[in-house]
């Protein structure tokens, strides 16, 4: 019997703001990190990784809080682990003492997040199976247990839920194999951060297009008349027929957003992402019911499955975005496809940072095949960084995420990466600045 | 010109646990701690204190979220910090790399609020008057300084809040005067922990009774019949005058509280507390309209302004509870007393804990002389625990809390408290069990 030898947590960053690339209204001058975790085994060539994704400070916070989940998960049977994957959640998440820090919300949720993933990652390891596919092979029953339904039962049951799966069930097979052949579709904000010049946006929109992607997203909030201006510019640039949503990082407070909104509506957006604190279910209600019909989405940071039932509920959101490292773990996740998919909204995941794409492809991916069927107006975000620290990278083929064939979650990452960017001792943060930024 | 020369954080945790004091339905063995924080300044007799409460594992997250702030903290000018007590708490809350862990909320919203309440308890100090004497000091257009109104000004604008604030201003002499002789209403839920048998809390709610206390609370949530005897018993117990609130500290899912309310209605509850998740804003709504006329209540771990504006604008909540250490602080507890106001939502502040009464109680305090004028219908929280461990300790007369005159925030506590109970290595988390509840 295979025991959890270890929680090893690792505080990687990398010196993004010294490029602006990631900077947007509320974030100038992000250092894209990783709270780093391996589930390690008594077998040497059997772990788990999963991580929490920050923006630099704060990220030993990050990975003390994750370290102090330790005792919930050494010493346990694998099968304890991997064969009751809602148990193993609840170990963390149920945990009262450390429910007191949130409960279910920011450093100590993502935490549990970070080490539930690694869980999932390690289960489809022993599977053998990319993660997408080891969710899409679980039974209605399997993915049912492994949910938390409390605080959902008064939108969605269990009972709904395995109803919803078994009718999907049907397909699966085909669908499977429809997303071998084609991908999922991707879009990409990489000529959007907020720091570029004009030219240079226009440079990398042109480039998206040609590069297969039907959406690209640009960074709005920090003044009104650059983004009318930026905004027709990206238009212009890429025509009537490439769409383009706009990225406020909830840089407004509701009348703010209302008003400046009503300034961009002949660009036809595609949508407006955090016009405001994610927190603000009736705040977005507010401000879709007073743009329409542009539509409003919101997600990245929305904290719990509690939050996104009541965008849900309350009509606040034509879209969402998920986030695979944000809410507590692969469980969380699906909880909030299935909410999704019974109330109708598309899901467009958030990605980009330190390994988002590479986790949240997945889910978009079990989605499909197991939720919704549907991956049609919809699409993963993609930036075109960092992946290089990945054993098992993104592939982007023709605007599309190309489903991974590798067992796991795809969130390992190198061991020279770990060495070179491990925070505060890694070269990259020792040594003079002229060597850092020539990597 | 003083400077604040460090920010000392100490891991401080009592073994509650030991005697089932603190236990509910959620928290059923909690070691009541604290994240305590000291801003140090060059006189050596002047420092804040500040605190962040948990109830025992994670309480090391807790404490290192403070010190990831202490970059922030540590160097400025002593003016710099208490003469822009807005300004200081902007320095943290508005930080984008340390907001990636929220937004405001969870793990760094509580350690920016514990640093920012010892940055006013540095201030009141400074000017020689107990918190609730400074704030009542105050000009209309400091307090509205002091507040962010970011993601508030669909609810209450500076403006809004300046012209309540000038009308309240009348009479504040008078109140002053009144508060001082009168004291501030308190209630208690020292009968009520889950873990007692039905003779202790009867014993201890006639004791509450003698003592001068008007409202008792009772914990529910694990096992309906039980609650409806213990309710039942306790309305046997203290008559029909005294008021009996419940607390469910969130156990239930929407249609189960709305079921097991439906159970207690014959007890004529004066409130219920914490019916469903505190994130769940629409959840509370739907409870409080099929059990009305049942009074609905939630707070204590409502993770900032934003919900609470929520709260009000949706009528979720017939009443509130404010914790002085879960949001990020005076600032933020000031928003959120005048949005109360404004909505006419009467506020029982939450306390307990390890300081939590010593601190809220002046807020509730600036509240009644500044905000709403009202002390009436209205009450603090006390549970008669842990209070030896502070400087300046409550006081509690004919169930009411005496108004502190002591300068500062009292959240000081005794050096021989921060040896002795330090965790890992203070002597009654070393020693054995025998020494250690013989305290």
């Amino acid at each position: 019997m295979s025991k959890i030898t270890a929680l090893d947590t690792y505080d990687v960053r990398f010196p993004t703001s010294r490029e602006l690339d990631g900077s947007d209204a509320m974030n100038p001058d992000p250092d894209y990190s990783a709270a780093y975790v391996v589930m390690r085994t008594d077998q040497p060539d059997l772990a788990g990784f999963g991580l929490a994704f920050t923006i630099g400070r704060g990220n030993d916070v990050q990975k003390a809080a994750i370290d102090a989940l330790a005792d919930h998960v050494v010493g346990l049977d694998l099968d304890e682990v991997i064969g009751d994957l809602g148990g193993f959640s609840m170990r963390m998440v149920g945990d009262s003492q450390l429910r007191w820090l949130g409960p279910e919300k920011g450093v100590m949720h993502m935490a549990i997040g970070a080490v539930v993933n690694a869980a999932w990652d390690l289960a489809a390891r022993v599977a053998g199976k990319p993660l997408w596919r080891f969710i899409a092979d679980m039974t209605p029953e399997q993915i049912v247990a492994a949910i938390d339904f409390r605080y959902l039962t008064d939108a969605l049951t269990p009972e709904e839920a395995l109803t919803m799966l078994h009718t999907m069930a049907h397909g699966k097979a085909e669908r499977i194999e429809q997303l071998l052949a084609e991908g999922y579709p991707a879009y990409t904000t990489s000529p959007g951060w907020l720091g570029y010049s004009d030219e240079k946006m226009q440079r990398l929109a042109r480039e998206a297009v040609a590069q297969g992607f039907r959406t690209i997203k640009l960074k709005v909030g920090m003044n009104v008349e650059d983004d009318v201006r930026r905004c027709r510019l990206a238009r212009a640039t890429v025509g009537p027929d490439i769409a383009i949503a706009v990225d406020a990082n909830q840089r407004w407070s509701v009348p703010d957003a209302i008003a400046w909104l009503r300034r961009l509506t002949d660009v036809q957006l595609k949508w407006v992402e955090e016009p405001t604190s994610p927190d603000d279910v009736l705040g977005h209600a507010a401000i879709r019911k007073a743009v329409a019909p542009v539509p409003i989405s919101t997600g990245e940071h929305t904290q719990n499955r509690v939050i996104f039932k009541q965008l849900f509920q309350a009509g606040a959101v034509d879209l969402v975005q998920i986030d695979a490292a944000r809410v507590g773990g692969v469980n969380e996740n699906l909880a909030i496809l299935l909410l999704a998919a019974k109330y109708g909204i598309r899901v467009y995941p958030h990605a980009g940072g330190v390994g988002l794409c590479e986790l949240v492809q997945h889910l978009a991916m079990a989605d499909f095949v197991s939720i919704t069927g549907k991956k049609e107006d919809r699409a993963i975000e993609f930036v075109d960084h960092l992946h290089e620290h990945f054993v098992d990278p993104v592939v982007i083929r023709n605007g599309h995420y190309i489903a991974p064939q590798t067992p796991g979650f795809s969130a390992q990452m190198h061991a020279a990466t770990l060495a070179q960017y491990r925070y505060p001792d890694g070269p990259v943060w020792c040594e003079p600045l002229v060597t850092a930024t020539a990597q």
